[in-house]
């Protein structure tokens, strides 16, 4: 049973975010790591073999908007020092899901005994960084009040290649007021490394959005008369850009399970 | 007849601004400004007797998105030293306008017989110097394409009253692309002391403006339908402002005639 909660981790230390970890290593922490250890970063986690690792760095290089790396492991190491000098991506993840030849095989709180000498583990920067800043900003996220997951979209924005991978760009939308859209391009353009600035607003058409009440991943969410759709490059990229590869073998987190950092979301900004 | 051309003046040192004062001081330059001196910053002059003054430096202070003094006189004195050591107000520009009671009661290129020991001179900043660096990372301004004026509009926005000085902000409008859109307004976020982010995008009758096509000053230029309105704060303001009141004595810039600074547009960029 999930005995972290935002109360008791909310401390604004380190050792929160650790705490997260430990409790995921030691089997306590199972469910999501959504609203856990604020003011840190959460990552997204793909692991894949070293032969498809070179190639996907290189996709995530030529697209970071929504491929933002923020840790790689060395070759078959599990760890990622510079995200936490503790952590351990085998155990410290609340639920992991493996997949081979893109079939899922696996669905487990720990990866240990499916792990090889020959994994890469990519950390990759996820919207709830940019998120807090906005909420704290006083800027309302309409998926946050209502408590569902934010819409996504593939859109008709290529991803630049890189060697077996390609793919669609995929977009998460947020509905704002004008002055809050420009407040909000201003406040996400200081996080680069988590997905920056917006890569359109107003026009979902012009990227290949059909139909704004349908969303691809995530849960729909209206957009009233007096509010413009924003939207931001998604970390669901890679995930579908790799799940379209049907990778020999590959670990990934389990939705809303995600790697909790020692680095703090300020730390990302880069003014 | 105006004898200073950008091909003469583009040499990029404060010896260009320079030589488009001491043009205006001897009477060789009496038109616009306009395309003068690229790199740096032109301004609109207002100079009000100091009973004014004061009213309308906290006017500006309390409105430093459509107001952004960049400059204020000494009581009487005709210099502001902080845009040019050798700069006159009373010759420097190439047009002025003198108003008794808001009427127009004279044109001229030099106000030295109207000068008066109580006036204070104010210098705001204009869209100009943001535009340049929209310009220069490639962003088309349709109103330059087609050597026009921008359009601007009465908003109802109400600007924070000071004293005498009441009024609604004035926007001028930049139909943009939404990724010009976005990065427009990462571009002019950088010159809060030249107007700043936009102040609104998207849905012009939120902010009072019924008819894009119908600028209450300027030009008109179509909006296409690929394209979303970007609306800034406008130097016009304070000038429609001051109209309002109806001061005993007033002297602006004729239009299009600005004063020419020895500052660079690049300082006012705040990262």
């Amino acid at each position: 049973m999930n005995q972290i909660t935002p109360a008791t981790t909310a401390q604004g230390s380190a050792a929160a975010a650790q705490a997260i970890r430990l409790a995921c290593r030691n089997g306590s922490l199972t469910g999501t790591t959504s609203g856990l250890a604020p003011g840190f970063v959460q990552g997204n986690l793909a692991v894949l073999p070293a032969d498809l690792a070179a190639d996907f760095l290189r996709f995530c290089q030529a697209n970071p908007r929504p491929c933002p790396i923020i840790g790689v492991s060395d070759v078959g190491s599990p760890r990622v020092p510079v995200l936490g000098r503790d952590l351990d991506i085998r155990t410290d993840l609340p639920g992991y899901r493996v997949w081979k030849d893109g079939e899922l095989v696996a669905e487990t709180g720990n990866v240990s005994e499916w792990w090889r000498d020959d994994l890469v583990s990519f950390v990759i920067g996820c919207s709830l960084s940019f998120e807090e800043a906005l909420l704290d900003e006083g800027i309302p996220l309409r998926h946050v009040e209502r408590s569902i997951r934010v819409p996504m979209f593939r859109t008709s924005i290529p991803c630049s290649p890189a060697g077996r991978f390609s793919g669609p760009m995929v977009v998460s939308m947020r509905p704002l007021k004008p002055a809050q859209a420009i407040r909000a391009i201003q406040i996400t353009s200081r996080f680069p490394a988590v997905h920056g600035a917006p890569v359109h607003i107003g026009h979902p058409e012009q990227i290949g959005i059909r139909d704004l009440s349908k969303p691809d991943y995530g849960d729909p969410v209206e957009v009233l008369p007096d509010e413009i759709p924003v939207f931001w490059a998604c970390g669901v990229t890679p995930q579908s850009v790799i799940a379209e590869v049907k990778p020999s073998f590959a670990i990934t987190h389990a939705p809303g399970c995600m790697l909790v950092t020692d680095r703090r979301n300020t730390e990302f900004a880069i003014i």
